[in-house]
């Protein structure tokens, strides 16, 4: 019996450096794209074209998506604000681009500096452009559990945006758990939901490990019928400097539990693990991830070579 | 409909402390117990009756259940190596004790320095002292799902050692996960068995977050039908000094899982964060927990006080 399929995109480079606070080269990022393109993630979230001024961390976006090549645009990302950004990122070449709104105002508000009306009117602005040339837009929901400003989000609220988001033309749906405040309880209930309202769309969950239910949660999504993921190599975005940071569930973990429940994902997971191990050096930094730190079970150490050890 | 029970052990004093790279003072180890009797943690393992030739950190077992106090005993579990450790336990007033052993020659040996045949008539001479004085005597399996010596561990070799310990004698089984290697394909694989063989037995899992696959190992555990943890306050026992350190899973982490899924546990997950915030200033250390550090969620933070946020 072959596999199921379950689906997984890199997004430290991304939302991993983002909100690292320590400048981060150019080349560190490109090294970390090309390392998870080698593991065979099957896509990775390069960067984002957002105003320098607002995201000084993602101001040599161009030059990634250059030093990543034009021979590995099928398989990146680039996050969108605006109409702006898209340009930006047409004019990088790329072919797949991910637009995000958040599922409150009070985050909409605070993140983007819009209201929900306003981002939606954006993200039709940049829909309109990326038809005609040809690209592929994905949509991710902010705070789809929980706002900071808001307080908790009721599931059907979630999905009636997502909802109007494929109408309006996006190809994929991604739940935010952007303070980390799901439990499997929420995750079940979106989940439920969303796959039997959206049975066609490819859906991811982004989760975030602030409170520790990250594996938790993807664990009952599976059994949800959720067949996406997104993750950062070794949890990137848990700033060791923070001490309330939030966290993106570690890749390397979260594709470890997944092929654990019989799953595949083309992803090499040790090769993934270096990836971590080589980013936290370049950085300096521990990250939260755990698998890169402890090396796989003692008896598979030699399977998968002495450097992921 | 009344909330099903899960049962909970706290192992922090005596699992965690026991490996920390510093001394920790008797005083830091009494806090710690106090507060988590006080957070309705139904019981603590307080401290361990091993020689303390081989661990120092332990040397102060009496002067901790001494200052705990007679009143808070019949909460209190020790563990005890053998007949001398039994026969301490004993004298400081001890109603519940803990054997070990290992499900391989190889952790047996190197752990205890002994066959496990030899640990097996250890334990029978525990049980032969602890039956006319009333002590109710547990037992752990360590390595349960995997042993750095020896490898992975079939779960038909640990559900037989336990029935051996049952047929023993000994009241609860602990399946422990030493090193950090099980996953929940394994622990299905244990616990679908465990349940059925040992129906009315009292059985807990003690995980490790070595890999970041505690609380989804504990999620199927739950599903399995299991309704015992043990756990470590903060998670302590992941020594931030020791990059391959094997942490306990953090008993908040934990029981704020088990409480999402509907069970209920007696204990103050909230109270608990705050021992976890106390103990790490304590120790001058971050400790591996999730839950304390990041605080509940924003709008659950008026209600569990702003102590805990």
């Amino acid at each position: 019996m072959a596999e199921e399929r379950v689906d997984f995109v890199e997004v430290g480079p991304r939302d991993g450096f983002q909100n690292w606070p320590q400048p981060v080269t150019t080349e560190v990022k490109v090294d970390l794209i090309r390392r998870a393109l080698q593991a065979g993630v099957p896509r990775v979230e390069a960067t984002s074209m957002v105003h320098p001024r607002w995201v000084p961390q993602m101001a040599d976006a161009e030059a990634v998506l250059a030093a990543v090549g034009a021979a590995n645009m099928d398989r990146i990302r680039v996050l969108v604000p605006n109409l702006r950004g898209f340009e930006r990122a047409l004019t990088a070449g790329a072919g797949n681009v991910l637009v995000n709104i958040g599922v409150t105002e009070g985050f909409n508000q605070h993140n983007l500096n819009r209201t929900i009306a306003e981002t939606l009117a954006d993200i039709a602005d940049v829909l309109a452009a990326a038809r005609p040339a040809g690209v592929k837009v994905d949509a991710s929901i902010s705070v789809s559990w929980g706002c900071p400003y808001d307080g908790p989000v009721a599931p059907e609220r979630v999905i009636e945006l997502g909802a109007r988001l494929l109408q309006m033309g996006c190809h994929e749906l991604s739940f935010g758990d952007t303070i980390g405040v799901a439990t499997p309880t929420g995750v079940i209930e979106l989940c439920t939901r969303a796959v039997e309202r959206f049975a066609n769309v490819p859906l991811f969950m982004h989760f975030h490990d602030t409170r520790g239910m990250a594996l938790a949660n993807a664990l009952v999504a599976l059994e949800c019928g959720v067949r996406g993921f997104e993750g950062s190599v070794g949890g990137i975005g848990g700033c060791p400097f923070a001490p309330n940071s939030t966290g993106n569930v570690c890749s390397e973990d979260l594709l470890a539990l997944v092929h654990d429940l019989g799953y595949s994902t083309g992803v090499d997971v040790n090769a993934l693990a270096e990836a971590a191990q080589a980013t936290s050096e370049a950085l300096g930094a521990e990250l939260p991830g755990r698998l890169y730190r402890a090396g796989p079970a003692p008896w598979l150490r030699a399977a998968a070579g002495a450097t992921s050890a």
